[in-house]
């Protein structure tokens, strides 16, 4: 979000906000009518976001009936990914813009067929900071970290680590080859929001992907 | 920067551009005028930033003299690295602000001796989006992405691949232990900006950083 001009600013992205939350809401009020479990999942750019629903999907086969919107500046690449495996995916191309709002996600509803889902993962566009403060109408916010990002950032993006629902560690089979303090990372998570739960998991190997699956099944 | 409201919030929007450039202006001359050249370096978070304005402080100790700004979202953290190789660095902090702006370098380059100076690095908010659309006044912009956010960045983020006037790829010392395609990153690099020159580089190993340096040196 702009910075400057703070006076003539915050009314109008006030405003933005207030429109924002209100399809945001009637998003919310939607999917719990039908009973879907939504998740706005927030991360960097090579986070893993897409590899772990992809692994995600791949392990729900024949459990459940996800649904997936993907949001990025440029490319279908994501959504090409993801439709290996799931036949309900709707890529969202944000132009310039670095997060998703709730009226793309109202519109990206539109054109899934929800009588056939359960659970509906929204990739946010890669950033760690703006997709945050935009509520879509999720039942949760994950926070997905990855251990080449290295162990300062949870401290250093503090905004999605306390409206996190659940916290997510990527790329933990990269450990051997990194200098990452565990301690640290968690330390800094506990100090921003004591009681998140935060799984280790591997997207490319698959380790801690268990305790993702039976959280999201909970 | 927000999306949605386009009808009321573009005006706002480019006012606040307009007062940024205005200020950036500025920046570019003073900066100018004093002979220092000055690096806007962008990449996403944990992507290095830190880690190569560390090696490259220390490689330039005694052959120029250099200052930095910092900024995040919170944390003095990146400030104190970088302290310990530079002794004129301002760490700039943004609150919710996803990226640094033109009257904050103004502000930071006041708490500088100037008159010291002949190379200034920012390094920006850890953001691949929000920070390319705000000239700080900075002579060249720099576009950071490493091997562990996979080969499709630069696609991706066409918008910086398209500004940057120099990109670097760092973490070449990880590549034993990633499926990382430098050939499609390449190609979509040359899609999108066909002459900028890309340096591999490892901030960890020290490989590459010779050219990068020499770069800064032309």
């Amino acid at each position: 979000m702009p910075e400057g001009g703070r006076t003539t600013r915050v009314p109008l992205v006030e405003r933005v906000l207030e429109a924002n939350d209100e399809i945001a809401a009637d998003n919310r009020v939607e999917l719990e009518r039908r009973g879907i479990f939504s998740v706005d999942l927030i991360g960097a750019p090579g986070s893993g976001k897409t590899a772990l629903l992809e692994s995600t999907l791949r392990a729900l086969q024949g459990r459940r009936r996800p649904a997936v919107l993907v949001g990025d500046l440029a490319t279908r690449r994501d959504g090409d990914r993801l439709a290996r495996w799931c036949d309900q995916v709707v890529q969202i191309s944000t132009g310039q813009g670095c997060h998703l709002e709730a009226g793309q996600v109202r519109d990206a509803l539109g054109q899934i067929d929800l009588d056939g889902v359960d659970l509906l993962f929204i990739e946010n566009v890669g950033n760690l900071i703006c997709p945050v403060g935009f509520d879509l109408g999720q039942a949760a916010k994950v926070g997905l970290f990855s251990l080449t990002e290295g162990a300062d950032k949870a401290a250093k993006h503090p905004y999605l680590v306390q409206a996190a629902d659940l916290l997510l560690l990527n790329k933990i089979d990269l450990w051997p080859h990194l200098s990452f303090d565990r301690s640290i990372f968690e330390a800094d998570v506990r100090l921003l929001n004591p009681r998140v739960p935060l799984l280790d998991v591997s997207a490319t190997t698959g380790q801690g992907l268990d305790a993702w699956i039976a959280w999201l099944e909970r």
